[in-house]
């Protein structure tokens, strides 16, 4: 039998927009990891009769009901009240869960807001999970084969208090088939001319095939029940697209350098304009980036281009800022100014305004240095400035990364 | 009357917690602005059942319907279908969908791929909306007083087709009352703390109030239909708790740094070094920050601290390279570096390794140098890698926003 899920989000910020659901796909992901992916989820307002009508609906249809949202400690946050009534129980002081909400707030050092009392209160029949990162306990009501949590809306307190305690008792009590999921990455072809590639036959029905557009580039996710079946579709999937890849799961073009460089004993720099600092934030994402990653330059103004990095005067007034050889310029200074085996750069129009008809708004230039080589590249990426920073940053990684495949 | 809003959200990826939704919050944002606020919205598979069973409840229940994705030209794509018999109505094919498709891929210089014939094909009676950034048209379903409306999953091209045609159909057609949304941002004060401070009554019934956690923040939300309420009530939330406040509205640490510079004629330079780039990239989000940011280091090494920046080998020894004497080195040598009148630095443990008794993850020391007098403060942040850095990269950036304007 399928084991359906309900999502209820509770909270009016994220229906009028103000807060992205974040909860939402990394619970997503949680749950199709154990074999119980999401079936539907609703997200409804702070509102009694809304809340009372989602709960009606999930708790009839499914399995498992998971609400998040709503048990904070201040006046719009009415969930608790609601689950209270809507299960026919009586909200109950709990000792333990108080004396874990005077600990957290002993260990800041503060005296507990009275406020907080209410946060001990648990509706009877309900278990509490005490919660380590905030003061709003996670709730557990079971009743027949039907499971319910309800979960604080931080998303930290909701990740943990579904490690701590939810994820064990649904492996426990539901012996699922996890979904094996595997997506492939793939930069430099569009969705369609994808799908022309990809002949339908050799996807069974068995596996589903997704196309997932990202910023600049699209993924590709096979999936099922079935792992065997997952895993030779999969394979002949990279056998007719493999040019276009560059990664798996949950591989991105920052975490494969982390893997890259090491194994080759190799550091790296970066000199950035356009892209403002977001190559490098990328890099060091990753803990122990400092192994290999010594640092670089934000080059935002000509006059540090030339009086850090080295670009000469005579190249920017030839070729201008964004161009091929610039970027040249300011990857082999920044290279030699830090003493690194490779520096990359990245100038460009992020817009939304200084593009020409020459040079229109998303013309990135990118260099890569190297002891023994020099490279350039020069592109058009669609999209705001946000997007089209973003693009270039992950395409230099990406660049390097294709070069770095290449010297194996 | 209240008009009731339904959005539904369609694809695998949502549930699957592949995507995150943005365009549920970027949706509810431009609703809210027109006085249509999104009353509920489901989020379900891309699966002929489901899709069918949320457009009975949706349409049964609202006078508007917003549906998204599932409109892709591949195979996992049903949307289409299910909408057209669930309406009752024949495909039928377009010429005007049809050659704004060809545009686009001329425009790219490719060959249109035969599989994006499908995308001109409409379900009679629908209004399609021309996509000017991507082949699947937005569509259109009006009976009686209801709505429908279907858009690509896509962000770029949802958002285009809103702004396009669906927002001033339902200005047009709905004369409401936009809903007054007023936000304050607070720092160095938790929620609960906060709330002890505001006292219940001074929030009227037709006002309300909410608390939005935000990383490192505690965003303040009043909002209302009743303009004139909501603003009384900003103005006495505003006097009670001012002096935690940094902000209002749409208002980023970044996007205040961007008025207040060039205001004063101020240039800005930065050394980053656990943030790795991200207080860089904050603040050339910002179109037109070259004219105050002339850019900086990211000096992940110690190497590149002390060759690039001037930090002494003294001062690394003695105090480590987390600490306030670092920090401030690092500030003054990236300002004279740039010749910039503020130099701000950050120097801390991001995590998860390299914490220690003295020093706990997420310690950060920070440096503000300036042409007269130089600064340093040092705090510690809860979370993981990613919120200590992000969280980091404002907590500068507001530093020096207070320094400006205690210099006023």
């Amino acid at each position: 039998m399928d084991i359906r899920v309900s999502v209820i989000n509770i909270g009016n910020e994220l229906l009028l927009g103000q807060t992205v659901n974040t909860n939402l796909s990394w619970l997503g992901q949680e749950l199709a990891a154990i074999g119980l992916p999401i079936t539907r989820t609703i997200i409804i307002k702070d509102d009694e009769t809304e809340i009372r009508e989602a709960l009606d609906s999930c708790w009839q249809n499914s399995e498992v009901v998971i609400s998040s949202g709503g048990l904070g400690p201040t006046n719009d946050d009415i969930t608790k009240a609601v689950i209270a009534d809507f299960f026919s129980k009586v909200l109950e002081f709990r000792e333990d869960v108080w004396s874990s909400v005077q600990t957290i707030f002993q260990r800041r050092g503060l005296e507990v807001p009275e406020i907080n009392r209410n946060q001990a209160m648990v509706p009877e029949d309900f278990t509490a999970f005490i919660n380590r990162l905030g003061t709003a306990p996670g709730l557990y009501y079971q009743n027949g084969n039907k499971k319910f949590f309800a979960l604080p809306g931080v998303p930290i307190e909701l990740k943990g208090l579904y490690k701590d305690y939810i994820k064990t008792i649904l492996q426990n009590d539901f012996k699922s088939q996890p979904v094996t999921i595997k997506t492939l990455h793939t930069w430099r072809i569009s969705e369609s001319a994808l799908a022309e590639i990809l002949p339908e036959d050799i996807i069974p029905p068995e596996v589903q095939l997704a196309w997932l557009p990202q910023t600049g580039r699209v993924d590709l996710r096979v999936y099922g029940s079935d792992k065997t079946k997952v895993l030779v579709t999969i394979n002949k999937v990279k056998q007719l697209i493999n040019q276009y890849i560059w990664g798996e799961d949950s591989d991105t073009p920052q975490s494969i350098l982390h893997n890259l460089l090491p194994e080759k004993g190799m550091t790296l720099s970066a000199a950035e304009s356009c892209t403002g600092g977001l190559v490098q934030k990328l890099i060091t994402d990753n803990a122990g980036s400092s192994a290999y990653f010594k640092g670089g330059m934000v080059s935002y103004s000509n006059e540090v281009k030339i009086s850090l990095l080295g670009v000469k005067d005579n190249t920017l007034q030839q070729f201008g800022a964004v161009s091929e050889e610039t970027a040249l310029e300011m990857a082999e200074g920044v290279r030699k100014l830090t003493d690194s085996d490779w520096g990359i750069s990245t100038t460009g129009i992020a817009g939304p305004d200084g593009g020409s008809s020459e040079k229109p708004v998303g013309t990135v230039c990118f260099g890569i240095s190297g002891k023994a080589d020099n490279y350039s590249y020069r592109t058009v990426f669609n999209g705001d400035r946000e997007s089209i920073r973003f693009k270039a940053s992950e395409y230099i990684i990406l660049l390097l990364i294709e070069q770095l495949r290449r010297n194996l």
